[in-house]
């Protein structure tokens, strides 16, 4: 959605790990433990990166402006930024600067098919 | 919220399934089932109308940005997009094109008054 | 990020209700009531307002445009919109008309380091 200035606002859709075609599934820590979860969040940040790529292209990312994950966790569970830091680490690795972002972690009860991390962004493109 | 060329961005409040006056709840899927909550999102993405109608004029929407939508979930029920596709298909059907989006399918133990969907979206609209 | 005619969007990360160094824990309501969720909620306001000061000065505040608010909840908790009334309240306490926004209230099971309460923002503000 363009914002001027050769600018947009690519909003992705709910990315979750699915890694050559097998969904990574389960809730955190009782079915998973964090390094499960945090290998499904990397590859949830795979995906973030490879629809901006199909969209405008990885060169052509100026920012991550907002990134939201949610971490299928067992009542009680606290450690969801822990689990997160895969997903951002990797956007900053591969991005540089344009992949630092504001961050919102959350926890919650479900997620579809069970999967052990949701993460949605959006993202300022140049389009010019 | 102007974002130049004579468009704006239209961030809607969280929907809830509200129908003449009377409000559609219960967890899915021991409270309520699939088609009963299907229902319930169809009824936020009228309201979600209802909103645009209100602010601009289903006329002046460009495109739906990003629905963010949560199902009200039983521990390991993981069939949110099922239940939001019956969202997303109204939208489509009234909207065209102009209707089609991102998405984040969501479930949660807890949404307010136990109403079975929520339902956030971000739209472009016309303002020139 | 630039959105034209000296205009930008401020996306907030996830604030939560720190205060003095301590956390505001616990779900609601078995572990707090409803009056502590607010204050936590009155926290996690006060957070944004500092971010918002941070970034740009409260003064150059144009409109808060969305807020997206979780409640840590027991199943069947219900009163999330009169948790984050407090925080709603707040902002325009002290933004006035600038402080009104659009909102989602959302439960969930699992929050991190079990915060009662997690807040994002996305404001528009004047950068010209």
């Amino acid at each position: 959605m363009p914002i001027g200035d050769g600018r947009a606002l690519l909003f992705i859709a709910g990315q979750v790990p699915i890694k050559d075609g097998k969904r990574m599934t389960g809730r955190c820590p009782d079915q998973v433990n964090i390094e499960e979860a945090q290998a499904a969040a990397r590859v949830c940040a795979l995906n973030l990166l490879a629809q901006m790529e199909g969209a405008v292209g990885l060169d052509r990312v100026e920012q991550v402006a907002q990134l939201t994950g949610f971490v299928l966790s067992a009542d009680g569970f606290g450690e969801q930024p822990k689990v997160l830091n895969a997903a951002s680490d990797l956007l900053v690795e591969v991005l540089g600067d344009a992949g630092r972002h504001t961050r919102a972690a959350l926890g919650t009860n479900s997620l579809p098919l069970s999967v052990t991390v949701e993460i949605t962004a959006v993202v300022v493109v140049r389009t010019g």
